[in-house]
């Protein structure tokens, strides 16, 4: 499958991690169960944070709300506390119960001491809305779907209609998950940040790549665009090595708007834009020790790199996502052309 | 059931509405699903804002976090858009998937408009922790309890240990549903405030009653009181009829923390202190009209009384929680002391 | 003196105001106070959002913080009560207890009332850091410079280098106050929303202009280019006459970082970066007249042209305060060119 | 001066620090510059972190605003950097620009770099009216108060009608400058808490001294109370040595409401309610040094502790900043009882 690099389209300047995803970041796993069969358009992404016990072993994490049109669960307890102690689980909006309820089971069975000798756990799950594509009112997914994407995890995952992208649109498009990363070179090493999108926002003569105003010149040729108004929404996951506090972290993760910006967005009113961001460098142990708890963190002023480098990874992410995505027809046959379909029929070019 | 004003103790002086429960608010009704037998000690309670569509007529409303150990679902939303467009569901932590699983299709099947012609629906739900008196692993809250709550309200709704009440702590003794509301008299009326409160919060020697501090006695007495740690939380729903914008409605619900404070409680960390209030004073149309939309607010300087009566009812709903509650046996035999029940043991008085 | 669209930059699709400045909101006005003089480049800029006594006939207003690595004062006050009841002041940095002690008595002397029979006032003031051409440690603004901004005020005010953007710089080129204004276009009616920017931010590399990276291009050939670390700020001041309440306010304001965005801003960490806002369709009246206050305000459907509104009108003023600079030494001879001055120079073109 | 242990009165469970005031924390001072005549009933008190250079080596800090009817300066850049920079000064409403003038100049004195070869400095202020018997329009407080303040402190420092407390008024007596500590013993030491209070709110009738409503009793005495509507505030600053992030010193500070609301304040509306914390644990260099910087903090399990130590602390400052009021006559001969007064006249007790 190209990506936007493969249209000879460079976001920035930093350089990118191995993979270009967010499993650039050690010990980030991502999983998918796609549900793609007639009105049925939907599914399930979850993020492992790391691979060891996230429950018992905490990341440092931080959320942000772009636009609060949305309802994403579990930020309450991550502002409160700092700290993630579940994977991320991302659906369809209808199906954030259900989710949920999966979600606290693999915790439970992970761990006996929930609701015995510790108190419960905070399930985190986020969303958006595919009803375009999908009969969102028919709550396709069911538990065993969210836990199929929950053990299947890996750190080669695919981008597109996959998972819970595969009914989403993006700049009236098809959308879905997207994923780049950069490096952050600092004097006392070379971390990565990545991030993964689940795209679902923008109308087409929005669209801005790279700086080109692309969704404008497809929107001339397009007299068939169904651009009605924007009901959309977007998913930005973080994942960084760099050793940050919560509140470095969260300073970081709002920065994913400039790349949101600039390709094209302006933040529509029905739309839940929400970014969810964890740091590996530190691990909060759930038990007390009886001692004092350390950590490493950047100096304020080296974070300068971390903004430009989310940035550009969201920006790449979102682009990702949509040259990634592949044509659907979904409930009453509602359908969404792919971008590198439209550019190839009215042979429109991308630099 | 006797309420603590029958235990000679008044809480404040402003006077209370008919029934002194949020039902005084016109519109709002209360419904319980309680689950008690052995292990199982929980439940649902629902509260409707008014009884015509919430979702086709929102209201105003807000929320506000004292202590975010929680995993309330719904507040991103309700503070992007000001509005509440469900019931509020309340139920045990390790339920809300279940709860917002089950409003959802409560939802849709109201509003069939939802995900075909119109967006999604934002689900509130609520939660505390009941582990110690309910088994809270084995998830017992059905979608049924939920939806059997969600029908079966009425203005006249029982406390204590009732609905999501049936498993809670208050105090190390035995909490649950309780209730008050107060009248705020301005020149241009007299308007109504009620709380509702789902109590699951406190240590046994910091209760006070009205200033009183009967905690402290009973401790003396109690040598077998299970004082551990706090590891409790608190919701507090708020209705209204006082017209006002949803910023100054989210100034008076955060004066909720005035009455919990008095009561003793110093908001120790593992707790989830959750506030949501709505204003029945206004109704928002799901839909655009073409026309812009009013509304009519106080003015600032009247907000002192507002203020005045969310911290009696609070404190009042939070000591009513205590004095309706019933002896319950639950998990592991686990047990707790009812408030009158100590009492009459130790012969120690309220007032 | 020439503006971005003398150059053929056509930012967006909405239509401009009368002057395409904020004071084609009614009422508005602007006032400078420059002083510029060898190591003293500095000044005052005052914004009247309306021209009877703002502290009895208060506007709803919103804050908003991008980057709170800076010193505005009056923010808390502003998001409490959702008004705003002084005109604005922007000056340097190390200024703000001068230009807030000026505001004050201005304010005194306006309103015998306050300190006596009514509480006290709460001074709005922004600042951007001048240091590199100014000699910002030596305070040169003093009251009487406040005061004079704030009485000779305009709505045919001038952008540049003028006022407190004296000394300021953009994209390490010169800076300083910019302007631009859009019609949003309802079924209701026709509104005006109007931006004000003092800049002072971004690194020359990273200027895009309407999606073209000409920093990038002038890079090339500026081995001059003092390109160090980025340490500005931007204030940005949004007027419109959009009847909205306090939240729609700051749903709209928040936006103003698209417009940032596009110009290439990633949000650098030494920065402060605050919108501040006000809406002039409804005035608060500081005293209450026993009678419930009413206002009008648009659906939250029809927000998205406020958001394009402000995005486009914030890129576009920015780019403004850009063009219309002047060349500027400053403190020990340091200087930056201008934009137009580069574009000439290396015969590069903005469109 | 008697305290409000020498009335026997002994607020929570907690050991104080030595002196029982925020100078228990080691290095933190208090000075008070007093204006004392006539209509002139004001002053300035300044509080010093740590007696090192403060800019150079910040401290972790944090604020919260409870009620944001105020004026303080300084809060926005200490969210998003969690850092305190500068000493504390508080003054009355209409001085803050007055003194974030003087405390910048002193600010410069002692940092040579700042606006040269580091950026510039955020000057922290805090307020409360003192308009009833001080003539606040007159602005008495000059930038050699100011400076006497910070210049002139020490750790034994006095409570009551001094500094800024000159013309305070609390529960409609005379208030001023209060403070208390507790020491939080953790197993891996023993940490120190102080909190001082600048108090200026509160009707009589509502205040309660441990539980006890002398405020109540006292009404019934006092037919010639003054007692207006409140319109008054509190700031409240909190010093420790516990090792702790910003966010937890978030969560310890935002507690303090606990303890204003068992005095008996349901925070009015005309009230600027402002918590400003710092933690003396941790020093976080002005400049990078190339390295990763470390700090130790506790488990959050462990933080109850601190927030009961603020609790009583806040509650007992409060205590302390009445008993140790003395009688004062102000503009327009405006005068207010003091409680020790007011208890010896009607032969109330406080126990």
């Amino acid at each position: 499958m190209k990506r936007i690099r493969d249209y000879g389209v460079t976001v920035g300047r930093l350089k990118t991690g191995e993979r270009n995803k967010i499993t650039d970041v050690k010990g980030v796993t991502v999983g998918h169960h796609t549900l793609k069969e007639g009105e049925c358009q939907t599914g399930v992404t979850a993020i492992l944070p790391h691979q060891g016990n996230v429950f018992r072993e905490k990341l440092i994490a931080s959320s942000h709300v772009i636009n609060g049109f949305g309802k994403t669960m579990g930020t309450i307890q991550m502002q409160e506390l700092g700290t993630l102690e579940t994977p991320i689980v991302l659906t369809n909006t209808l199906s954030i119960g259900t989710a949920a309820d999966s979600l606290i089971e693999y915790m439970l069975e992970h761990n006996p001491e929930i609701g015995r000798t510790t108190g419960t756990v905070n399930p985190v799950v986020g969303e958006c809305n595919d009803m375009v594509l999908n009969d969102i009112r028919a709550q396709f997914v069911d538990k065993n779907h969210v836990r199929s994407a929950l053990t299947e995890t890996t750190s080669d995952f695919e981008e597109g209609c996959i998972g819970a992208g595969a009914g989403m649109l993006c700049y009236s498009m098809k959308g879905g998950i997207g994923s780049s990363s950069r490096l952050i070179e600092l004097s006392h090493g070379v971390y990565t940040l990545g991030v993964l999108v689940l795209t679902n926002f923008g109308l087409l003569s929005d669209l801005s790549v790279n700086g080109k105003p692309v969704g404008r010149e497809l929107a001339h040729h397009l007299t068939e665009a169904k651009e009605a108004r924007d009901k959309g929404s977007v998913m930005v996951i973080v994942a960084t090595d760099l050793p940050v506090t919560e509140r470095q972290l969260n300073r970081i993760i709002k920065r994913s708007v400039t790349g949101l910006s600039r390709t094209g967005s302006m933040i529509t009113t029905g739309s839940g834009e929400v970014v969810i961001g964890f740091s590996t460098a530190t691990r909060i142990p759930h038990e007390q020790t009886g001692a004092l708890l350390k950590a490493s963190f950047i100096h304020e002023e080296e974070i300068d790199e971390a903004f430009r480098a989310i940035s550009e990874a969201t920006e790449e992410a979102v682009l990702n996502s949509m040259v990634t995505a592949t044509p659907t027809i979904g409930r009453d046959r509602n359908e969404r052309p792919t971008l590198p379909h439209l550019l190839e029929k009215y042979q429109v070019s991308l630099t």
